[in-house]
């Protein structure tokens, strides 16, 4: 069981040391990351650039997800957006991702943490009741926007947090995650709370909007994206469904 | 008037430019700036290594306050206690102050930003309506701890954000002011709020924890330090008292 919770909101600053990660970008990529494992992908890959993407998913004949600038770039087959995980596109397939904030932030965590997974709202529960069964502290990871601290992933950080208090006594909680945690308790409807963030109002322009409402939908899931292998730079997650309550 | 207010949470995050700043290390150096002025200091020079402060005390013949660990350097006149700025200490005279994590906050802001105050719950009403009185767009800026996010400055920037929004119809925000806002109207009781924060925490084992009551007291003082010049690599704050309600 854990007994701390630390919490990084600022994606400038360095992860700390610790057994155990949950990474956040809930609007969008670690959302459709665990749809995409929810609709039967096989596997899903992150890597960090679009040529590492494509390189690999030619290896591996998987396909590829991901976007720049919110839109996906040239030959994918797929966006960043959770709408598009649907069965007949991915089940049983692996998935190449890449994506500008959440990408970056799973490999700074796995860095440091040796023990990954990649949670939003979609798959809190699922992402709480991991955490609690594994040894040793967490740490959450919020992906934040253009180097900056991001509403929507703070916010999700909360709800971890909250999910953590409640299940674990006399846990202890770092500034950041008294601080997520005050901001999710601040807002009763996770709706309104991501759609106040520069990330929901960046995806009108693309026609992107209804993608925040599914990310908004909280425990949706009960699959969560783990990190089950490395291999040149590029992490691999395996769907995961932690048991309990 | 200011259109929009940005805030910035974690000290390893860049300053953005902006035409205003407000900085904040309310546990405790821009607490005790403020009572230091509110004591009837003449003015506060901040240096960053305990080095420069003992030169330029020497020049001016000013007295030297700040901390390494939460305690007085060696041959400091004052800690950085606002329960040591009394007016029979300070009255007439310039201090220099050096401090762990404020000094650099001033710095960093000062580095991009021409007007510069700094402020806490002390004096914050005088900080809103300095920042109101400007024109074009503010930052706010949060010491932080360590590096990081710290629970009690965000509190404060949220003081600010709610202040500036109650008088500035139509005020923009970014993610870290929304966040601030949320943790600020969280907490009602500021004593409790900047309680929980590590800051407060590591005043405990120095005998300094009283500090904290001071540092929660909101709006005792009237009086803003405002960047009135700077001379090799030292920010000098004069006190200017703000009008308006």
């Amino acid at each position: 069981m854990p007994f701390r919770v630390s919490a990084v909101l600022s994606p400038a600053e360095p992860v700390p040391p610790a057994p155990v990660a949950l990474v956040v970008d809930v609007i969008r990529a670690t959302t459709t990351a665990a749809y995409l494992l929810g609709a039967g992908a096989r596997e899903l890959w992150l890597t960090g650039s679009v040529e590492a993407a494509r390189a690999l998913a030619a290896r591996q004949g998987a396909l590829l997800a991901g976007e720049r600038g919110g839109l996906p770039p040239e030959g994918f087959d797929l966006g960043n957006s959770p709408r598009e995980a649907r069965p007949e596109r991915v089940r049983g397939r692996a998935v190449v991702m890449t994506t500008t904030n959440g990408t970056r932030a799973a490999l700074r965590a796995a860095g440091v943490v040796p023990e990954v997974a990649l949670a939003a709202l979609a798959n809190a529960g699922a992402a709480v009741r991991w955490a609690m069964e594994r040894e040793g502290d967490v740490v959450l990871v919020a992906a934040g926007r253009e180097g900056r601290v991001a509403l929507d992933d703070a916010y999700v950080l909360g709800a971890l947090v909250a999910g953590l208090r409640a299940r674990v006594p006399g846990i202890e909680l770092d500034d950041g995650a008294r601080l997520a945690e005050a901001l999710f308790l601040a807002h009763p409807d996770a709706r309104s709370a991501l759609a106040a963030s520069a990330a929901a109002r960046a995806l009108e322009p693309v026609g992107l909007a209804a993608d925040v409402e599914v990310c908004a939908r909280t425990d949706a899931l009960a699959v969560l994206p783990v990190l089950a292998g490395r291999e040149d730079g590029a992490l691999r997650f395996a769907p995961v469904y932690p048991k309990g309550v």
